[in-house]
């Protein structure tokens, strides 16, 4: 089945300990769209600018993704830098050039209609919103949102919760969007905003999905994937969108929709986003075979398993 | 078989969200002692002062723990004031009154001398050494350290080192003893100082085991014990302590000693501390039922397990 993924295209200038990479490819609807490309098919709304080249479209056409919604605007595309230079674990942002993304309104093309999965990258949540309202077909919709929208556009971000059926945030996320510090307290309050289910990713420690209640089947339990102890954490960028990329990505390709395959999601979506930060840039993700993929995912799976 | 566990014996006053206790029992040895009473026998060597009554033993006494290395010395027991009103994870210590602690002189009863298995909880490194070298016909060995000893007694805590077989600490005191902010990298320089094992507790993310190639069995990877997400944390005094019990309570219980125990061990130890923190100072950690432990087991399972 195919997943529609809305989202930002960016050149990235990072540094990090283990060195430097200027204007790679990046952006939330690159990362997501590589990564779910292992598993089904994916289709990509995004703005680009005139400094896009065949050569950066053709990173994602390569891997089957379908480019066609991706507009291209006079100007320039989305800029960003960003430096982990203390700490792996959280960007300081050098600088920001919204440029042609500034002004994004997501068209989708007439062939885009049909996909059954929505993913909504880290854009406003007003053009989340309208986007889902577009695709109100689609079986199960994935969203992101981030500090910025949380604090800045709260009430249209509560709309949006309410079209999502499960959020893909990180613990500070859930912590701010909920008011609350302990985290399966500030789950339940997320849950109660709108979404079914609830990933919320602990970077290095794996990541935890919530159910409401009833939600995909039955349990009283969350569900935890672990993360692989990685040594060498070369560019944290893109981990997150890598993340959901894999977790949909699974999803899309079930023929099912219950726990058990939202659990096994959960784990490949932490494959994905041990992948991504191995390299700078989109580089590990556009070259993956699924063999590495399942020989990953097993060894996550042996990393928690018990005889 | 039996444990041999040296530590403290304290009176803890304590705050948090869920309310205050004052001059409840607490100490090192104590949680150890009550947690590792559920899997095996357990023998304590610690020193109390005038103040410490005839109920306060029974609360060891009650659950077969031996107390015959428990001195009684001149003076006032090992008091601590701490609070958790801003963060759950980290205490604030109000105060340390040492009083009979400051000079504690751990003495192992010859009824003592035939325990198989010795925790040397978080005491002075110097003292670990003795206690260790006195019991040098034991199987295995479990050790705690923090990070006052890390940086104060840094000599004294790398001769210990080569003595323990399993140490005990969290995120911070591993990285700070491996001067390195990488988890898995840190891990390895730890175990290069003479540990086969690092137990490293991660909190409400449970907590990953490392092992030095080839120890207690063949196999690549570290494994991680997931944590239950808990609503309710009354008082997290204890809970490393509780979790060290679990530990090593679970692995004197097993006939055999391989890397599937040390797993197992790594699920009992969080099961453990999630008990712990459900009640104000030691009241949970008295009142256990082994049914109750194995339900727990059961759910820490299901929470990272694929079908």
């Amino acid at each position: 089945m195919s997943i529609l993924a809305v989202g930002s295209i960016a050149f990235d200038s990072i540094a990090t300990p283990a060195g430097r990479a200027e204007n790679v490819l990046g952006g939330s609807a690159t990362y997501f769209s590589l990564a779910a490309s292992y598993f089904t098919d994916v289709r990509v709304v995004a703005v680009v600018g005139e400094d896009f080249t065949a050569e950066n479209e053709q990173v994602l056409t390569k891997r089957g993704v379908d480019t066609r919604g991706i507009e291209h605007a006079k100007g320039k595309t989305f800029r960003w830098g960003g430096q982990y230079l203390e700490n792996l674990n959280e960007a300081k942002t050098d600088f920001t050039d919204l440029n042609v993304f500034e002004n994004f309104q997501p068209r989708i093309p007439a062939e885009y209609r049909d996909s059954q999965f929505l993913f909504l990258g880290n854009i406003h949540p007003s053009l989340q919103a309208a986007v889902r309202h577009e695709m109100d077909g689609v079986q199960l919709t994935g969203g992101d949102t981030m500090n910025f929208w949380i604090q800045g556009s709260r009430k249209e971000l509560m709309e949006t919760l309410k079209l999502v059926n499960v959020l893909l945030i990180n613990d500070g996320e859930a912590k701010m969007l909920a008011g609350e510090k302990n985290l399966p307290r500030a789950a339940q309050k997320v849950l109660s905003l709108g979404p079914q289910a609830l990933v919320i990713k602990h970077g290095e420690y794996g990541a935890t999905i919530f159910f409401r209640e009833g939600a995909f089947g039955i349990g009283r339990h969350p569900f935890r994937a672990p993360a692989l102890p990685i040594e060498e954490v070369k560019d944290p960028t893109g981990a997150g969108d890598s993340f959901a990329g894999g977790f949909m990505g699974y999803i899309a390709s079930q023929e099912q929709l219950n726990r058990e395959v939202l659990k096994r999601a959960l784990f490949y979506g932490g494959v994905m986003g041990s992948f991504a930060v191995e390299r700078f840039g989109t580089e590990r993700m556009q070259s993956l075979t699924r063999e590495e993929i399942e020989a990953r995912f097993q060894v996550f799976r042996e990393l928690t398993h018990l005889e």
